[in-house]
């Protein structure tokens, strides 16, 4: 289906401007994603949004060619407009004259295959989605399974942290939980809970690491709460050379992670 | 000295506010620092603010108090205006009620010693204040002796970066510099270049690291120009399992730099 959209006022354009925010994410099940780039890494995943928006009188480029021909063919919708409504959905300029409608993943715990990978990241409250974004980003180098978001975190599927992914969200798995069900989960099978921590730990560098490994972050200024730390089956150490007592939540999960990953190897 | 400030058209209200600009802090050479905490920092590391404003009927704390002291003692100036006007200084809600200003630092490569540390981060072109904060507090933990911004970058005094370092811009040596400079000053005494490269690279892991080791990274989205990976004198990769062929650039910085940290202290 094609069709023409000229008005700001449009229902659908309202739509679509409505995704920016979490709580119509939430009751739609949808999220927008802006620019070819990003599109074209969820499709080289096998995702093809279920609307594809081009700006009119954009600069003709093969990949916008294949995501049309995708859309159309999985029956989704294209819609043309003006740059300027355009621009007025994505909230920002868009030189590049796109963007799409995806519907939200599956992101319960029982959707993912614990053995499908060595590593996979676990975040507690992160508030960030920059950071959120970035630890989909270090999973995907990592060859990590995928993020699970424990508690209260930042939105997967916001523009923030589908930028940041650089169009990880689409290749890692995401799941959603409380940490009770989190621990519930984990604990029916094989799985190593990692942490960094001050308490009863080890050096990361040679410790004892084995797969599946999951390597847990806390919130941006609290870090773990105490009882989950104490839940860990590795508390690990990391260099600390300087005034503060930690690094930044993405940069530790993937120079944890990294450690990881050689010692899984090696 | 000591003074009350009603009016949001005062000239220091004015002045405090131009501060969040780019523009004005570098006329001026001063940057704004928000929060008892990173205060406090700057305070425990030897930097005292110039101007110290509070909001009137905050809450009492000793830390407050302290760094009031401090400001007399240095002949600075404390402003206690209403928690409106500081919000609007500071552009957002202020609720620990305090914010300082303070002169930049000399950001020379000259006032680098570069055999006072093992480790020195350099970004090339890095845009994201976020990412930059980030690299002066991983640097802080690494007990790197500063970061050196080639080209155009970030300005490391934005209130977002100084937010992100948690406090490391006042620990960590800062230089500015451009890549004809920056490789001049490197070949004037001893230092090992080291980038992530995918060009006639060496595993990161093993890697012959050497002190003092400058651990470089580019720019977010266009990476290093072909010629400064050239001029390095380590090329090393690191693991890439997922779709993508590089991580964020403060992460890269971050795995790469534990990773020399190891090796230079095995």
């Amino acid at each position: 289906m094609r069709r023409t959209i000229t008005g700001y006022s449009n229902p659908t354009v309202k739509y679509l401007r409505s995704l920016r925010d979490k709580k119509h994410r939430r009751r739609e099940g949808k999220f927008l994603v802006e620019g070819l780039r990003l599109l074209t890494d969820a499709l080289e995943s096998g995702r093809v949004p279920e609307i594809l928006v081009m700006a009119e009188k954009r600069d003709p480029h093969s990949l916008i060619d294949a995501l049309e021909r995708a859309v159309d063919a999985a029956g989704g919708e294209v819609i043309e407009t003006s740059p300027d409504i355009l621009s007025k959905i994505t909230g920002k300029d868009n030189p590049q004259g796109v963007a799409g409608v995806f519907a939200e993943f599956d992101t319960s715990l029982a959707a993912l295959d614990r053995n499908s990978a060595p590593i996979w990241l676990v975040a507690q409250a992160l508030r960030d989605p920059g950071n959120l974004g970035t630890m989909l980003r270090t999973g995907d180098a990592l060859g990590a399974g995928g993020l699970i978001l424990i508690d209260d975190c930042a939105d997967p599927f916001s523009v923030e942290a589908v930028r940041a992914s650089m169009g990880a969200v689409f290749t890692q798995g995401v799941a959603r939980a409380s940490w009770e069900e989190f621990i519930a989960w984990l604990r029916q099978g094989e799985g190593q809970l990692v942490a960094a921590s001050l308490r009863d730990a080890v050096p990361y560098r040679g410790a004892p690491f084995a797969a599946p490994c999951f390597v847990m972050v806390g919130n941006e200024s609290q870090g773990l709460p105490e009882e989950y730390e104490a839940a860990c089956d590795l508390r690990v150490t990391m260099p600390m050379r300087g005034r503060a007592d930690s690094l930044n939540a993405a940069v530790a999960a993937a120079v944890l992670g990294y450690e990881v990953l050689a010692s899984l190897e090696g």
